[in-house]
């Protein structure tokens, strides 16, 4: 398989450390994350939405959107449960994380840490205020239980930890959030735990 | 099964559309989407992002995110596909759907008729492009098959549906894309089918 992969990304981040988990080798191809110049000519023909990472198969099939990809590759393996509800509980996460918890943790990140012309201040806090509503979500979320799901570490696990545990690197002040600092714990000794850096 | 709802949302839409096509009934609880005073107190329990829709199973088990449901519904059904690529296809257009279409063409939508403080032109404008380059996507896609996956109408193409069919409502001008067009006339004809006033 092949990677189109950016090291800072966490969404990246999540593909290889499901892969790492599995013990599954896979090939990379490095992409820009801030000069977007050459993506219609590198993924246009592989995932509509020009991003990283894309995962190319070894007959050749593409896969985008990084959860779609940690449930492809997660499916049949202990990080995605069989049953019907709990694999829902699991998308509900993925959704989430999407929708609620990256534009906001993972782009201020990105504007902080690597934008060439971040927007303004004004902007930038809004977005703030918005990615500590999902922390408080999840914080509320892991006082109650050590994983998301079921008490078992899955792919809802993988998803949320990779802009999480960086998200200081945006001005989050992960301190506010005991149940989350002992879940990023739990999650970093899981067997086969490779660093975002890896 | 009780759906906390609002007629006006394409999210809930969805879950309303992929019901009506299986033949199945749901109590519904209309929630307003314009004062969310009440959201703690109504959901607070049962959805961590307190928004619509949200899915209260009979045995009052809770399930949250449109396409999170629609997935659950779909499960078994012809509207999700068994193969674990096709499926995995399916989840890469919902991931889209949330990432790239909803937050432009929906909220522009939302912005433009239902907010009492919409933002600037400038704002507007910004998604308003962002939502085109969605619409271009889905029109490279759709230009070469008659659904998005395999052929066969799935629950990729009612998440996708819900928000492009109403998309005039947020100023997008659809006539530019025959092969959307083409595809929006396609899913309304399948068995089954309901307005989003419905």
């Amino acid at each position: 398989m092949l990677l189109y992969n950016s090291q800072v990304s966490g969404n990246c981040y999540k593909v290889r450390l499901l892969l790492a988990h599995l013990g599954v080798d896979c090939e990379r191809q490095e992409v820009d994350v801030v000069d977007r110049a050459n993506r219609r000519e590198l993924l246009g023909e592989l995932n509509p939405a020009l991003r990283v990472p894309t995962l190319v198969l070894d007959d050749g099939r593409a896969l985008a959107e990084s959860n779609a990809i940690l449930w492809y590759l997660g499916c049949d393996t202990p990080y995605v449960p069989t049953d019907r509800f709990q694999s829902a509980k699991v998308l509900q996460w993925l959704f989430f994380e999407q929708y609620v918890h990256e534009p906001n943790i993972a782009v201020v990140r990105f504007w902080v840490n690597f934008a060439k012309q971040p927007p303004c201040q004004e902007v930038i806090q809004a977005r703030r205020q918005a990615g500590y509503e999902a922390l408080d979500a999840m914080e509320r979320e892991l006082s109650a239980r050590d994983f998301l799901i079921a008490g078992h570490y899955t792919i809802a696990d993988i998803a949320l930890y990779a802009y999480t545990h960086v998200a200081g690197e945006g001005g989050f002040d992960l301190s506010l959030y005991p149940a989350i600092t002992a879940w990023l714990e739990r999650v970093s000794e899981q067997p086969g735990h490779i660093r975002i850096t890896a």
